[in-house]
């Protein structure tokens, strides 16, 4: 079994990925595209991509992507804690520079600003390309901002540990697959359910009927997000994240009432939710 | 009256811009970020920024920022064609290497493909900068995507007319005010309203339940959104678009029954929307 994700080795991703096969089966991508391009293609049998960021939003290089086409599906989902950490050599005394990717650089910016107010911060490709070249250059006295694992691999030191300014930042992880039905159970039971949908058109107030069909089940909706149709502006479809109870027979009923008044709809899988502490 | 944009010369919201007052009174800000601020700081009595696009959904930068502060407000919208063009010196016979900023690289790629699919591409930092590098090296032979506004402006010749993929993508502009009940009659009647909403803690089925506000009073939502909060996944705000009828009154009662409701909403205007063919 062969699991790309989006890569560099060490990387957030890798992490998520990691949880479910062991390192020889990884294959790392340079690029979301790459990756669920990999899957479309059964080069591998399942991708890890991020999907939603609780400071950043929704990816919408995975979402969309996934929207656009119709082959693939949700194998499970991992969500895992983002801890950044400052990375450099032992016993270093003074800090030239910080090297980061922009969004690690942005998400330590309150620990940055009140530690290192006057030191440069450069933006560089990943964290793992971060910490490698701080382990590599010892003579420009720089660090790195960058993940445990990046710290184990490099044989670097934890100068400041857990220095994101917000300790709730999630990012959540969708394992797809090209087979429909397809779930990961070393995740767990399946407990959610995602939709795509699309509202009938000229239906006044199409939006509160069609959640009227969740709302009279007690289906609980865990999220509801738009996202455009890419055909002109005021066109959306929607993403729906519905809570798994004993109630796969209601939901069903709620999506055959949705194509009842001309909403579209496509399931795009029921599947284990996976918390990493 | 100064009013702020994201510049540079020349950019799409530069054109928003120039809608509204000629260009003596504008200053070019080189981030979303800082525009806003200077209106924050009264530097400047308008700021007109990018909120959303056709093909790429919310421009985050704006939303959040506006969201995350209290201060500021919507005085009007400008919906204004995006339409790329390819530019370079009159009669180039062999284009080897075309430059532009990677959303509009990416909003013709069905065009490069077809027209130059072996030709070097290169990002980068607007498509002003492109056109203004292709004008003062001609010994290049290179190409810009930008727009017509860059052509008149550094000399170049329209190579290929309106060549981004899609003949609908739009991006609406709001020109943001610190004064709270401002519009820019200039720009027409108010007609639409944007409110900021956050849903009743466990409330089972709490969109459903306010969305009814609006539903029950038929006023029309010609647009929901949802973003993240920024304290853990799965806490979201809404951005509501209400389409503005003699229906004032009703929208009052409608928010008054979501604050019974214990959701909470902030107005940030009832504007009026410049469509620009």
């Amino acid at each position: 079994m062969k699991v790309g994700y989006l890569g560099p080795k060490n990387s957030f991703t890798f992490q998520a990925a990691s949880t479910i096969t062991d390192e020889t089966e990884l294959v790392a991508y340079p690029s979301i595209p790459f990756c669920i391009q990999a899957l479309e293609e059964h080069q591998i049998s399942f991708a890890v991509v991020p999907i939603e960021n609780s400071l950043e939003g929704s990816v919408h290089a995975s979402v969309d992507r996934i929207f656009h086409q119709d082959k693939l599906f949700v194998a499970g989902e991992i969500v895992l804690p983002i801890r950044q950490q400052l990375l450099g050599h032992p016993d270093e005394q003074t800090i030239t520079k910080i090297l980061s990717h922009p969004q690690a650089l942005a998400q330590s910016q309150r620990f940055l600003e009140t530690n290192f107010p006057n030191t440069p911060l450069e933006a560089v490709a990943s964290t793992t390309f971060a910490a490698e070249y701080v382990a590599n250059h010892p003579e420009e006295h720089c660090a790195a901002i960058a993940s445990n694992k990046a710290a184990g691999e490099y044989g670097l030191e934890i100068l400041a540990k857990d220095i994101q300014d917000n300790a709730l930042n999630q990012t959540r992880f969708w394992v797809l697959t090209a087979t429909k039905g397809e779930t990961l159970d070393s995740l767990g039971k399946p407990a959610r359910n995602t939709l795509f949908m699309t509202l009938p058109d000229n239906l006044p107030g199409a939006l509160h009927k069609v959640l009227s069909c969740f709302a009279w089940r007690n289906i609980d909706l865990s999220k509801i997000e738009s996202r455009p149709l890419k055909t002109s502006l005021g066109e959306y479809f929607f993403i729906v994240d519905l809570t798994l109870d004993d109630n796969q027979a209601l939901i069903q009923n709620a999506i055959e009432e949705i194509e009842l008044l001309k909403g579209h709809t496509r399931n795009i899988g029921s599947y284990p939710v996976k918390i990493i502490q």
